[in-house]
C-alpha cells in the first residue's frame, strides 16, 4: 500500500505523491546500500566468515546468558558495558600479553560502529581520514557518513606498506585519522611494528588545532596471523594517540551477533563515549558477547585450524598457472582470507566458481579474486571448481 | 597501565604521552556522555522503563530463538532483517489498523539509531532539524552527532503546539528535517492529526534543494495514549515525506534488548538504507525482537495495566497542594509518565524522593518533575514518599 501511495495521488488529500521528492543528501543521491550480494549456494567463501558455527555448548551458554539478561530487559542495559569490557580487557591480555583496563576498551555493534564512532569524535567536517589503498572497502562509507575527507596513498605491490612513503604522505595530508588494518583487508597484509612505529610517529610531527591526529590498527583478522607476526596492541603503551580495534566477528565465529571492540588509552576511549548513543549495546549483546568469550579456548583451537587450513591454500594456489603457463600470484596473508591472481578476466573466473556452486569475491585490485577460508570439505570444493575453471579456460585460449 | 602512559614519558621511547593531545571536535570538548543518572535506588521511576520483567514464557520464547539464531552466528545477519521487519509491519498494522509491507518498516538498534539514520540522509551540514520545545532531550544530540543545525519552535503553556505557530516556524526556518514527538517527551503531550496535518502541508511548502522537508513522528509512546488519542500512521498514505518511528522499548518491556523501528514509505526506508552500517543489526537482535512480538497479547496487558495506573497518578496528582496552597499543575498525558509541577524548588523535591528511595527525573521546564510509572506498589511508594516530602516543606515554609 505505502509502496502505490508514492505513485498516486491521495484520494484523501495531502499531496501528489509522486511529485514529493524527499531530501536525500545530495552525496547519497546515487549511492546503493553497501553489502557483498548475499546468495545462497553450497560454498559461502565471499565474506570471510568463520565458517564453523558455533558448538552447542557455545550455544546453550549464550542462550543461558541471554535468558538472563531477558529477566530484566524491560530495564534498559548498563550504559558502559562493564562487565563485557572486563572480559574484552581479559581475553585481549591473554591474546597480547599486555596489561589491559576496561576503561580502556571500547565496544560496539561490530566494528563498524566502533570506526563510526572514532570517526565522529576525531573526523567530521573540514577533517581528513587517511589510510593505504588497496585496503578496507568500508572504510570510506564511514568517512562519508561522517563528512569527513577521504585521502588514500597507496601500498606497494606487494602490499605492504613503505614507511617512508606512509610518513610523508601523513605530513602531507595533515589527517586527524589514520586507519591501518592489518592484517589488510582485502589482501592480507600484516603490518611489521616498524611501520606502525613510522607511522605514529609521523603523527606526532602533525597538529591538529593543537592536538595530534590518532591512528587507529584495525586488527579484525589478528587473532589468523603467523607465528612471529606482532600485534599493534603492543605499542599502545607507548602512542597515547594509538588505538588498536579488534571483532568477535571472525575468531569467534559471531559475525551475526556484531560485537566489535577497541583498546585505547583512556582518553581514547572517552572521547567515543560522547559520541555514542546512549545504550548502545544491548544487554542481550552484552549477554551473547560474554557468552561466547567465555569459550574462547575452544574457538582458539577452530582458529588454530583455520590457519592451517589457510597455509595450506597458499601453498596449492602457489602451484597453480593461468592459462598463458605463469604461475599465479598470491599475497602473503595473515588473515582468514587469500587474494590470488592476476586474471586477465577476473570476473569470468568468479563466475566459473559461482556457477559450480562456490562463491568467492571478486574484491582488490584488477585482476585479482579473494577466497575465505571455509572447511576442509568448502576448500576442497573450492580448488576443485577452480582446477574446472582453470582447465575450461585453458581449452578456450588454446 | 594505560591510564598512567598517558601521565607520565615511556621508558620505551615514543612520546611524551602527557604532551599528546587527541583531535576531539572542538564542538565536543566540553560535552559529557549523555545519560540520566544511573543510581542504585529501591524504585526507579526516572527513565520512563516499562517495570514489569518479561514473564517466563516471554524469556523462554527468547532464549529459544536466541539459540535458533547462534547456531548460525557465525554468518553475518541478515542485513535487511526481511522477517522482523515483516512480523513489526503485522503487529503496527493489529496496533493501528492500517495495512503495512515489510519494505515499509525500518529497524535499528533502539529509536536513537533510527533517528541518526533519519539525520545522517536528510539533514547534515549545511541543513536545519527543526523540533518544538520542551521535547525529547537526545534530538540534539542526534543533531549534533550529525552537524545539522538545531532549531526549537515553541509549544503553549499546556505543552500542545499551535499549528499556526508551526506552520510558520516551518516556513521560517526552512528544515529538512522536523521531529515531533506524539506523546510528547518529558511532557506526555499527544498532538491531534490536525496539527501533524498542519505540519505536513506546511512542510510541503518548503522547497530544500527541490525536494520537500521530512517530518517524524516520535511514537515511541504510542501504546500508552487513552482511547480516542490518534497514532500518525494513519496519515502515511497521505503524506510520502511523513514517517512515524516506535520503539520496543516501553509497550514491550524490552528496553534491554535496543529495538526501535520506522515506518514509512519504500522511498524514506530506501533513503535509511543507504546509511545504515550494514549488518547494523545483529541476528541475536532480530531473534530477541522477534520472539518478544510473539507476546504482543501478554505485554499489552500489561499496558493496559500502566495506563489505567497512570490515570490513577494523574487523578491523585491532581487532588495535591503545594506547601504556599496552590494545586499542583499536571500535564495532560498519553504516555507512561506524568509531569507535574510547579516547585518553587523542584530539586530539593527530587532530592527529598530519592532520600526515600525514590528516583525521578528533574527534567522539562524548570518548576516541573516527571514520575514515570511503576507497578502499583511503586507507585504507592511514590506517593508516600512525595506526601512527606511535601509536609516537610510546608512545616520549613511555615
Amino acid at each position: 500500500m505505502m509502496t502505490n501511495a508514492v505513485d498516486q495521488q491521495s484520494a484523501q488529500g495531502g499531496a501528489p505523491a509522486s511529485s514529493v521528492r524527499l531530501p536525500l543528501r545530495p552525496e547519497l543521491a546515487d549511492e546503493e546500500p553497501y553489502g557483498a550480494p548475499q546468495l545462497d549456494v553450497p560454498v559461502l567463501l565471499n565474506v570471510n566468515e568463520n565458517p564453523y558455527p558455533p558448538g552447542e555448548d557455545v550455544v546453550a551458554t549464550i542462550a543461558e546468558e541471554v535468558a538472563r539478561a531477558a529477566r530484566g530487559m524491560n530495564r534498559y542495559p548498563d550504559r558502559d558495558a562493564t562487565v563485557l569490557r572486563q572480559d574484552l580487557a581479559d581475553y585481549l591480555e591473554m591474546e597480547t600479553g599486555v596489561h589491559l583496563a576496561p576503561f580502556d576498551v571500547w565496544a560496539a555493534n561490530g566494528s563498524n560502529e566502533v570506526m563510526l564512532h572514532v570517526l565522529q569524535a576525531f573526523g567530521g567536517p573540514g577533517r581528513t581520514a587517511l589510510s593505504f589503498a588497496p585496503t578496507y572497502s568500508m572504510y570510506p562509507e564511514y568517512a562519508r557518513d561522517t563528512h569527513t575527507t577521504w585521502v588514500v596513498g597507496r601500498r606497494e605491490d606487494d602490499f605492504t606498506l613503505d614507511p617512508a612513503h606512509a610518513a610523508a604522505t601523513i605530513r602531507e595530508v595533515r589527517p586527524s585519522v589514520i586507519l591501518l588494518a592489518s592484517p589488510n583487508n582485502p589482501t592480507g597484509t600484516a603490518l611489521p611494528t616498524a611501520t606502525i612505529e613510522a607511522v605514529c610517529e609521523a603523527a606526532l610531527t602533525v597538529d591538529i588545532d593543537g592536538a595530534r591526529p590518532v591512528v587507529v590498527v584495525d586488527e579484525a583478522y589478528a587473532e589468523f596471523r603467523r607465528p612471529g607476526t606482532p600485534s599493534a596492541v603492543a605499542l599502545l603503551e607507548r602512542y597515547p594517540n594509538l588505538a588498536v580495534s579488534r571483532t568477535m566477528s571472525k575468531a569467534f565465529a559471531a559475525a551475526g551477533a556484531r560485537l566489535g571492540y577497541l583498546v585505547a588509552s583512556t582518553a581514547f576511549v572517552d572521547a567515543l563515549r560522547i559520541v555514542r548513543l546512549p545504550y548502545h549495546l544491548s544487554a542481550i549483546t552484552q549477554a551473547a558477547a560474554g557468552a561466547a568469550l567465555r569459550h574462547r579456548e575452544s574457538l582458539m583451537a577452530q582458529v588454530a585450524t583455520l590457519r592451517a587450513e589457510r597455509d595450506a591454500t597458499v601453498t596449492w594456489l602457489r602451484k597453480q598457472h593461468l592459462p598463458d603457463g605463469s604461475p599465479f600470484e598470491v599475497a602473503e596473508t595473515d588473515a582468514n582470507f587469500v587474494l590470488f591472481g592476476r586474471f586477465g578476466d577476473r570476473h569470468a573466473v568468479w563466475q566459473g566458481l559461482l556457477d559450480r556452486g562456490v562463491l568467492i569475491r571478486e574484491t582488490g585490485p584488477e585482476g585479482w579474486l579473494r577466497v575465505s577460508i571455509g572447511t576442509s570439505a568448502e576448500m576442497a570444493a573450492f580448488r576443485a571448481a577452480l582446477t574446472e575453471v582453470l582447465h575450461e579456460q585453458g581449452e578456450e585460449s588454446a
